[in-house]
């Protein structure tokens, strides 16, 4: 029985990507071994990571200053990257959540941070808006989609300084200017594939200025002069991450996609909005359309009863994040309208029955 | 047609493995999810992860002191992470081959380094040995196996001095005291899995003595805090690096795949020793028993001919290294004495078809 997996990442794969990603680890393309015995220096593998940064350069519509980079380790090692390769004098962060929050601590390891505008004295229930970069400032960091508090860049902020964004749960879930960063990063597990591979994108013509003798895995430019294969890169991460992105651009790529993302969004944030027994957590302006956090108004009286209604419908990975509690549906891609119906359907069935 | 595989790394791995991977992408333990969507917060993936600790803990019979890492960023970020948590003062280096060389240059960029012995001069094709460890170094780094070159350490330094190894390609394939080292590691796909993981085990005890205030993602101890989970862990290659250890465990352990090891290697050296049209590259004595590495003696008469009959028997993977040039059969822990057989047999029909 096929679950509604609402996991805020990793998270829900397109149902054809899962079967070619399962049959490539079997036999790849029948040739007689699998996709993960092939040797990374062989022409085969070499055509993946080709069609990989190919795709999305093509999907963002990158002009020829930017680069796409397949890395390990997460986000998390990103936090430490882009100042190691960035920062010189000062960098800019807007606080805007958990994981921007971890972003600016990673950063103050390295070198002088000015945290700008913050939304974490109302627990983060806002994208912080109207604030002043600094003119000095090597660059802006910003989170464009916070996963934990279910919030989300509308309109990125205009500036002459280079923008630094993590756009881990967002990244190609609409029809945004992907050339307005000097860098962009995102783990893969929750828009792009598996766990185990890190996009990032690099203009980069803002390399090679800091003076930093860096380890050669931390230094963007050893990745580039090796298009991603400074070392054996995660065969099974960036090939499944090709199949999705080769979904995307059958869905009509950023467009199409946030064409669908939004009519999901909308679906259940109505909801929400209409359903007595439920409310939304952040400021509405702000909703994100990947991750929609929402409480029971009456945890007492009905959270026992929806979770198994839930379960009774084959929904998973509904509860909310550890230190925000509620609930999280993440409606990332490759959730289809379908499981979204579902979901919406139990709420309204809780109210007719439990109300 | 099954193909036989001596690729370097990536590497061939055992039926069993990649037909329960590819399972597990498909339909995870038929929870109608694959293994690549459920939530790496999941009891399911807790359990693979504990299972992934505990199982490499007990075949390398680890002791209290021991604990085992599952890391992204290959062996090259523990070329950085290794000097990072240890280096205060100065380590010692071996320069046994080219991934020792590269372990050498990027501690270089951290701390003093001193280069108590190599074989660079003779190609590395020798094992150094009878040096003298500094008794001021913070730590000896040797490389147990030289892929590219076909050599292995034999018997491990005699040494007061925390060891630190990179067992990429020979570890859990004989029966050695793993709690010999202060750290080890080991990039998961020549001898453990797929490409995108990275086994380390440290020494819980010598950590944290550096004064540095590392990047998050480049502390031990931060990993060792979370078990491997700091961040999302890459889950379809943590997995499938189980599937290979239980795999493992059936063979009997270290001490089992070391006599089949061994048997095969025999084969092999014995051919290339007896055969008057191939001869080995390395010394005898240090001759590796996962990498076998050997020339044709008339590479203009017999190349074509012999890459022609190895294709026609189902063998890829067989060339040298880029800058050694000839052959290289990796026999590592999955490759079966049948494949090895083949090799042979195509190499005795060589030499009585042209010779």
């Amino acid at each position: 029985m096929k679950k509604y997996n609402f996991s805020a990442g990793p998270s829900t794969l397109p149902e054809e990507v899962i079967q070619q990603a399962s049959q490539a680890v079997l036999d790849f393309n029948n040739k007689g071994i699998s996709l993960i015995e092939i040797s990374h220096r062989s022409k085969d593998f070499i055509a993946i990571m080709d069609e990989a940064r190919a795709l999305a350069k093509k999907l963002m519509k990158l002009d020829d200053n930017h680069e796409v980079l397949y890395l390990q380790g997460g986000a998390s090692l990103q936090f430490s990257m882009v100042p190691y390769n960035l920062l010189k004098s000062k960098a800019a962060y807007v606080d805007s959540g958990n994981f921007a929050s971890m972003a600016i601590k990673e950063a103050e390891k390295i070198g002088k941070i000015e945290i700008i505008a913050s939304s974490k004295q109302d627990k983060y229930t806002y994208i912080p808006k109207d604030y002043a970069v600094p003119s000095d400032a090597d660059y802006l960091h910003i989170t464009s989609n916070n996963t934990v508090y279910g919030t989300e860049i509308k309109t990125f902020p205009n500036t002459n300084i280079p923008i630094v964004c993590d756009m881990s749960s967002d990244i190609l879930s609409r029809n945004i200017n992907y050339n307005k960063f000097a860098i962009l990063y995102a783990g893969a597990q929750k828009n792009l594939g598996p766990a185990g591979v890190t996009m990032v994108v690099v203009d980069k013509t803002l390399l090679g200025t800091t003076g930093r003798n860096l380890p050669s895995y931390l230094d963007y430019e050893v990745h580039l002069a090796k298009d991603s294969m400074a070392n054996t890169p995660p065969v099974f991460a960036v090939y499944t991450t090709l199949l999705n992105l080769r979904w995307l651009d059958k869905q009509g790529g950023p467009e199409g996609i946030e064409k669908k993302n939004k009519e999901k969004a909308e679906l259940l944030y109505n909801e929400i909005d209409r359903n007595p027994l439920f409310r939304g957590i952040c400021v509405k302006e702000d909703r994100s359309l990947m991750n929609v956090c929402f409480f029971l108004n009456d945890e007492e009286k009905h959270k026992a009863i929806f979770d198994q209604m839930c379960k009774d419908a084959n929904i998973v990975g509904v509860g909310g994040y550890r230190t925000v509690g509620g609930y999280r549906a993440s409606i990332y891609n490759a959730m289809p309208l379908e499981g979204v119906q579902v979901l919406v359907n139990v709420m309204k069935e809780l109210e007719k029955t439990h109300n």
